[in-house]
């Protein structure tokens, strides 16, 4: 695809020489993601960050990107009642807002909106989230996450041994990651979860459409005993009509260092789209992981800052520019990635 | 007026020559506003965005007008309870929050309360609406959205014929519009309402004062024919005490393109403060009016972001140095205005 | 204490030779606070500002801070539920957000919580106040705020005359502030309030092991006659049960011009922890000092953006690096300092 210009709008969008752009892009960015260069390629430039639904994270994921980048961002968050209560179409809202900003990351609740408002958008628009839908940084970041993890062992994607383990029914995150890895090849995938929560029929056909060998099952242990990547996700209790129902599935496949170290190959990665349920009933990766070098977790959230990066610097057509406004780092950095 | 550390506080500080200087500083940020140059003339100042009612489209406005001379933002939105509700006066408030930054734009929803804050405030203050007393950067930006339609045709606000349409009564955005009319000379001034929801009589007899032709009616096509602009309103729900009564007066005067067609002169201008209330029972401007190049409404919040980066330039006493801190912009931007 | 990458959590990790330095180097911000000079030496560091519980402020105070030293503010106001309330742990949210800026200010409504945030922070993290046990800056601000009125006399902390009044037995800031001041010599601290409020005995021991002559009383008049600084503090109404309680109080020791005149020395100090009580029942302070040259109150606030700005260049390392980055400011400023 062309960047320049484009919106950011879902994963299908992509084709495999896509995604190998944005991670090597992402992959330029790191000096200036972990603090030793700093980059001013954008600056005069303006992020309007549009976050209808709240979120922290992906919110100040997205704009410290952009500030690293060297550009301002202006937000809003928070469910902007008053225009649309007084009838505003979202093609106004999107050609008044999209004459403040060069570029927009926007989250929105309702399926479909964001590609609606990019429609009437004067300005590329970066998906952050419209509701159940699509969140295509996520699942970029995920990828990325898993080439980099594998990269220490000279590995790549194709050929992956992935278990996916939760609720995989409601996972937007491993709904997504799926559809990303179906442009790649020989994968074996393993889908843990309990029955009343499995993967979408659709995605399973996806993945052996494109090739891939995928088993299902309801145990945790014997899933994980041959794999590269452990992907855990937490119940989403709040797609669930009751906590009672999410109760019946909370903590049912729990991973601690104690399972790691009996049944996990050595260096195999432990991955989370965060959030982790870290409440007694629930732990579907326990604190007793924290030290274990390949709980992946952290690094997962701060890669998403370089794919972000790369976001930007592919749809405002910056790459080739970025390192032309560097400089080194001439404040206190912790030694912190 | 003298505007270098000036407080905005309302349209009737102006007379003509200060009106026409804004309106130049305005022109001169059409490069930056545009994205076709970057200016960095106030790298360092802060502004104080101060939003104790909501409001995302002025407020990002502001904000994304200060960044594009340079500046940092800090804002506050919401109602500030914590310090009012411990008794703290608004004097002391603005005695400190001045302290934070260079200069202050402000929405409150208590008429008056924008000036008293500006008292007590040690920096300029721009009123961003208080109440449903003055909100002069919109009506700035609304005649200014006037004089450059019209440029192209060579001619001027003196002289030109004006239909205002809907709810009169309670727009302040016409009210404001009217009083900065009164600067220019022999203008025809069509006032369209119910007659429930007419033109306040004080208004309507500041517009004659001035020397301006005033004719009220509650006919649309007939007093829409011979205009340069047509400006319409939305029905002010929120200012009726039922929505019952909203009704009965929503969806009375609307502009469509067949109507347009047939009774506008070619290249009448069509304009709204917006939010435009699309929703069927209502459409005072219908969608089909999206194409009709003649529609100036986005051009209006395009030019509010000039108007506002004129008036901050003009109140910190920049608007000499604008260009000699400016550069090119390095990034990709559609063609979008 | 070695600043360079340090959590600043509490007074009580300060040896008065630290105070010192946060001292000295807030003198030298006094330029750029001032709007003389503009320094970007954190130009491209980005300040993670986490306020969990409402603050304008204090909030606000810091971000002005950051962007006075050239650096970007990403900004989370109002609790984070989202993901607290799916069962995140204050650890995962820490090593989440601290992967996003270079240092965070942070308040939170749980005593101890910016502490157990700092342990899995991957940056220096600084408390903006954690419930009702600490805030630092604030008791830095005034303690530099009587240093800087005491100067003008040629005088030092060191003897000092204070007198604090109101609300002793709930104020945080004076319980700090009397910490800080323990590290000091051959003080005479008189305790105004009334005895239902009196100060803690564990603050009252505290000074007293420090050598400092402690007298406590319940009459303002007498209590102001002998002292250099007159502080005094808000009935903290929110932490007694009912509205009455804090109305038996409330009131009871009011500074006015009159009284001042009448019983303090000439160019006795008057401070306030803000903001103060102006409605009619309370009046800790009268608006009619509002011109009294010796009310510091707003020098007070004014005084928290230097000591911030201290705080960030010391954590940050780049003090010695200020004064390299700058130039002087090229737009209006009004004396208002």
């Amino acid at each position: 695809m062309q960047f320049a210009g484009s919106h950011i709008l879902s994963v299908q969008q992509f084709e495999r020489a896509d995604v190998e752009r944005i991670f090597s892009v992402a992959d330029q960015m790191e000096p200036y993601a972990h603090r030793r260069r700093v980059t001013k390629v954008l600056d005069g430039a303006i992020l309007g960050s549009m976050f209808f639904e709240p979120s922290t994270r992906t919110r100040v994921s997205f704009g410290s990107a952009f500030n690293l980048l060297g550009g301002e961002v202006r937000e809003t968050t928070g469910f902007e009642n008053s225009a649309l209560a007084k009838g505003e179409s979202l093609y106004d809202t999107a050609r008044v807002l999209s004459g403040y900003s060069d570029v927009i990351a926007m989250r929105h609740p309702a399926e479909g909106s964001v590609a609606e408002f990019a429609a009437a958008s004067r300005v590329p628009v970066i998906n952050g989230g419209d509701g159940s839908n699509e969140h295509p940084s996520q699942a970029l970041l995920d990828l990325y996450t898993i080439k980099s993890e594998l990269a220490d062992s000279g590995r790549g994607i194709d050929g992956l041994r992935i278990a996916m383990v939760g609720d995989l029914l409601h996972g937007r995150t491993v709904h997504s990651l799926c559809k990303l890895l179906c442009l790649y090849s020989d994968l074996q995938v393993v889908l843990v979860s309990p029955q009343e929560l499995s993967m979408p029929e659709s995605i399973v056909d996806y993945l052996r459409a494109a090739g891939h060998q995928v088993v299902e099952s309801d145990v945790l242990e014997a899933s994980i005993a041959h794999v590269d990547i452990v992907y855990s996700t937490r119940i989403q209790e709040e797609r669930f009509s009751t906590q009672a129902e999410a109760d019946l599935y909370r903590g049912r496949f729990r991973l601690n260092q104690d399972i790691y170290t009996h049944h996990c190959e050595p260096n195999t990665v432990i991955m989370h789209p965060l959030p982790r349920d870290s409440r007694d009933h629930a732990r579907e990766l326990d604190d007793d992981l924290n030290d274990n070098p390949n709980l992946a977790i952290f690094r997962q959230t701060d890669n998403g800052v370089l794919v972000r990066m790369a976001l930007f610097a592919l749809t405002l057509d910056v790459v080739d520019q970025v390192d032309a406004h560097a400089r080194d780092v001439n404040w206190y950095t912790q030694r912190r990635f």
